[in-house]
């Protein structure tokens, strides 16, 4: 069962959250708390991958398109947060050659603070599942599985991700 | 060349713009001007197309995300405007599996404004080329190309794009 609990907005970001709000989605096993607000965010980037059908739209927070937009992203700034949403594929109805966001598989995090979570780059992860808005996880080790996927891409700070040119 | 001029936000689209900023691209062929801070709206939806191999991030302004939120969008509501960001496919360094933005292809928008726009279903249509930001079309005719391509959905206010799911 959910519970409702009372929240604080992260810092500056003003598009992901509003302090002090009722929130109805339970934190992941190592404690962070689902970004409010992060549907509302700007975008960063796109992709689509093959290897398990998803298309994906990556969003920021203010400090993180900031960072993206104007190339300080190695390392991005503590304070950043990258939001990426996840869809199953789905053949679009009306054009047979696109591809469009089906089921909604989830919501993944990345939040920069060198400090505090320096163990795993300086990253925080978490992830919320579907439409439910579960917590990835049986406990706060998960994040040993998200360090360690994205640990070939270290020389990026660990980001996957290429900001998208957007004039 | 690029004029500057002085451009009006759309009325309620907080994000889309700010009042009596000056402005450096060329309006459309058909008066339409380029919605200022339109890579700072919200996420809509996003496509591939394996047809021209481009990745696509649809965005509205504030009347169209809350229209898609709350499933008005069979008509669209006055005032809303959809915009696709367009980039060509790139295959990712990182992840082979991925497909990820690469050059950006253009930006283009459909505004709904059922009586101004009645000759075109509704809405006006217009598409800037590029990191440059030229606009699309030798003369005002160009909306006739668009229309065609939306005619086929018609019966869903001839917009392609499905809100993507997003709890």
């Amino acid at each position: 069962m959910k519970s409702v609990r009372t929240v604080t907005a992260l810092a500056g970001a003003i598009t992901f959250g509003v302090a002090g709000a009722a929130y109805a989605v339970d934190p992941a096993p190592n404690g962070i708390e689902l970004p409010q607000g992060y549907k509302d965010c700007r975008v960063v980037g796109s992709s689509h991958r093959t290897d398990n059908e998803s298309l994906r739209v990556i969003v920021g927070n203010d400090v993180a398109v900031e960072a993206a937009r104007s190339g300080r992203t190695n390392p991005w700034p503590d304070g950043a947060v990258l939001g990426k949403l996840v869809w199953k594929d789905r053949q679009d109805a009306h054009w047979s050659a696109a591809t469009v966001p089906g089921k909604f598989v989830h919501a993944e995090f990345m939040i920069k603070d060198a400090e505090k979570h320096a163990s795993t780059g300086g990253w925080g992860y978490a992830r919320w599942l579907g439409n439910e808005q579960k917590p990835y996880g049986a406990d706060a080790n998960f994040v040993q599985e998200c360090f360690g996927c994205h640990t070939p891409v270290k020389s990026r700070d660990y980001v996957f991700t290429t900001p998208a040119i957007l004039p």
